[in-house]
């Protein structure tokens, strides 16, 4: 399986196969150039049993439109597709839709709008709207929601983990035990959510970050399988790199060896002229060691240099932490803010696989069918109403209340302007004993969420860098209630209807009770 | 970030940076080419918190050799480490140290001993064994565990899955909640782990299956929208697939409209000489419903056709479904057991995440350095002495019982041949009050876990086809106590070392202790 095998796994074919079984079937009925909508969209933020996100960060959309301008079925695919089978021997793919999805099969007929990279999002809005013909619009579903679920899951997790550490450095350390290539994808998004830099010296590059790391625990295991100790591992260290000399410490005896060697090094090193940068804590009760490590360092006079805390930490452990530091630091003569202050966290395996909720359930559903010139809108009953999708062409709105925080995403139906009403009537989506109103001056402001960004195949948005995306994230995170942005049991966001869309909904789901009926 | 981007990611590059900064000071020192041996070993099994696995099933082994094969330092990777600067602005990477890099930076002097793919695996045993020069033995740290790490993951929740239902077939549907790329190498393993067939096309291709599906919703509401109906839906895709009519029930109300309007086309199929192939239930209480379902299409005549399930399956979820089904059939006039062998699990988000610990926490750590032409064993202290790795060039032998079972893996040093011994001590790794021994006749055979991969580069395995991988799994599997295979609480199997092995360890703490104090 090398690397052209591989290109061929992820190109137009990655997919599930019942796309195609569906396309066929809408060449067959003559439906597959006919315009439709599809939504793409969350039901819930990530619960991680013993807390839970109040918001999400979208992420992955760049990577996504990279791969749609490139995917499409080449002879090669159309080869492949030629040999699968029915059940009974025969071609399960004809001759005639083959010839059309050579010439047809690619995303040039799709245009595309998205609430952009970085920004805050929730359940229920639209994070992606696709309008298309429907063969190619269906075709699309698993790459799209292969490329967007997982980097939203990963940059909203960052974006709580550097909450939780108050704003102090977040490295990206998680490639080890990432999903295999998934690893990039999760780096680019847990970069866009919260962390400042990362190991991974592909994704460094392409972004233009310097790719953080020092030394491993290997390396001081063979300095001293070959005699010459952790100090001397140290020293080699501090020689080749005295710029940038950042011990992990934990190797043999963190308090004992580590930190005492580590000095003793720092202290050569700054007699040469050079600032050592820090020690790095990687295994046992971190906040502990972290005190004790930090009194030795201050005793000794490198009471600036950085201290590194990594080994399956996330937005809870690092909390944890704090809150231990604050309390036990004193004890110690310690300040615990200047020790705060100085940490720097390392998160990996927790980070990279969003530990607790592995995944986010984003979805893509038919929301709208092009008939003459009319779009009829479409929805899928469920027993659950949570899981009835809102129909139609929609346009979503985040309005802002007098402290300048979001208070709703508001959903309208297309030919709704909620800017120009005097009073809103916002409802649940599912729940109709729940709404509220607003009147138009309770408001600081409404901003539009969607932007276009693929017209007919044609990319026709800028695609910002990441400092961008991560300027918004900051911006949104800022504008959210303290309450919505809790670790812990955080306050629900009002997604809301307008009545209008309301009374669609309504509509629809009573039609296609009496289709069942009937 | 277009694929040639991605290509870049994805090579040599695709790894930490302080494998990097390592290798550049073992090039200073002059170490880089001393010859070393890395193990790579998982330290316990997946914990999914309300239940745990007893054994691993190994898998990834092949994507990573291709990797291998492939990656290497070019002009393209040299440039970009010369641009690298320090935190002083100077250049971070030398260029006698680069010039090595780019005539030495491929894996042709690694040689590597693995435990195949498909075998059943256990804590502390190294799965694969590194040997080679010390920087590129080094540098391929990340991407082997990266390749390797989320493969034995979801090969050993396939297994467990696949035990879980009974034998009957297991489809991999978790493309669009994976983590992006990372989709295809749990594909993959997956197939080897226990899954019959997935969903995945690319996948689905490269290991010569047939790719398995049919519709979504989204097919339903489509006909729905267009005043067809969820009827409609049906028949046109039973006249497009005759032969492989498998219709989805849920997406307005599976016994009230689903159903009925299935057996209505499969009716009208078997008619037109067509047997169909069955329903697919992917929401509510799928346990009562298949019962209904079931009863529904007895009475109609289609009592063969299968039912898939799916829907947040896992082993936990299948087995409460198995379990109610037993229980409640009986009561509605269904055979149990005759509905449980009709039962096909669509399995998705829960089987591609691994839900509930969604990453395996393989290392790989430095065993041994060569000096002198003798290999000087290398040692890491912990805290935790679980944590400390068994050290030196070591094999390992399973054992087996008088029943056929296995009883026990069995790590010694390379220089025992303990098919020799008549008695064996078996020693608990790191716990030096248990310990057992067993004589050579009560067990029915031992065997070399072991194989030779890769011999300086060159690979000298034969790379077996997939088949074959889930034959090893299914033999395995076979020969593992009952109290190993079940879904919570499993027992722990015996992962021992041979006294002389036990004596090298003790022997290699005692002294680096002594170096700390000294």
């Amino acid at each position: 399986m090398l690397s052209t095998a591989r290109a061929a796994m992820e190109g137009i074919l990655f997919t599930d196969q019942y796309q195609l079984t569906m396309a066929q079937l809408y060449f067959r009925m003559g439906l597959h150039e006919r315009e439709v909508l599809f939504d793409h969209f969350f039901r819930r933020y990530p619960n991680y049993d013993s807390h839970q996100a109040g918001y999400c960060v979208n992420a992955g959309l760049e990577w996504l439109l990279a791969w749609m301008q490139e995917a499409r079925f080449g002879p090669d695919e159309i080869d492949y597709l030629r040999s699968q089978q029915t059940s009974a021997g025969s071609r399960l793919f004809a001759d005639d839709f083959l010839e059309w999805l050579l010439a047809n099969g690619d995303f040039s007929g799709i245009s595309l709008r998205a609430i952009p990279e970085g920004r805050v999002v929730h359940p229920n809005v639209p994070l992606t709207i696709v309008q298309g013909p429907l063969a190619m619009a269906q075709i699309l579903e698993t790459s799209l929601l292969a490329h967007l679920n997982y980097p939203t899951l990963i940059a909203t997790k960052a974006s709580r983990i550097s909450e939780s550490g108050r704003g102090r450095p977040i490295l990206e350390f998680g490639m080890r035990r990432a999903h295999e290539r998934g690893a990039n994808a999760g780096t680019r998004a847990a970069l866009i959510g919260g962390a400042q830099f990362t190991s991974n010296v592909g994704v460094s590059r392409l972004l233009d970050l310097p790719p953080k790391g020092t030394h491993a625990h290997s390396m001081v295991q063979l300095f001293m399988a070959l005699g010459m100790g952790e100090l001397g591992a140290f020293q080699a260290y501090a020689d080749v790199y005295p710029n940038d000399c950042m011990l992990l410490v934990d190797t043999v005896d963190t308090l004992a060896s580590g930190v005492p060697n580590a000095i003793r090094v720092f202290e050569v090193l700054r007699r040469k002229g050079h600032e050592p940068v820090g020690i790095r804590l990687d295994s046992g009760d971190l906040a502990y060691l972290s005190i004790q490590a930090a009194k030795m360092l201050n005793d000794a006079g490198f009471g600036d240099c950085a201290i590194v805390l990594s080994g399956d930490l996330d937005e809870l452990v690092i909390w944890q932490i704090l809150t231990q530091i604050s309390e036990e630091a004193p004890r110690y003569g310690v300040d615990a803010d200047h020790l705060i202050n100085r940490l720097v966290y390392g998160v990996g395996t927790r980070l990279i696989t969003s530990w607790g909720e592995p995944a986010l359930g984003g979805v893509y559903k038919l929301v709208a069918v092009r008939e003459n010139g009319t779009w009829d809108s479409a929805i899928k009953i469920s027993d659950t109403p949570a899981k009835v999708p809102n129909p139609g062409m929609k346009r979503a709105w985040r309005l802002y209340d007098r402290r300048g925080k979001a208070t709703a995403d508001l959903l309208c139906a297309i030919d709704e302007d909620p800017t120009q009403a005097d009073m809103l009537v916002l409802r649940h989506p599912s729940d109709h004993t729940k709404f509220r109103t607003i009147q138009r001056r309770e408001l600081s402001g409404m901003e539009e969420l969607h932007t276009d960004i693929v017209h007919e195949g044609k990319l026709i948005a800028n695609l910002p860098p990441l400092d961008e995306l991560r300027q918004r994230r900051i911006n949104d995170v800022e504008r959210l209630d303290p309450g919505i942005r809790r670790l812990v049991n955080p306050h629900i966001y009002h997604v809301s209807l307008t009545q209008s869309l309301w009374d669609l909904k309504q509509r629809l789901i009573t039609e296609a009770h009496q289709a069942t009926v009937a």
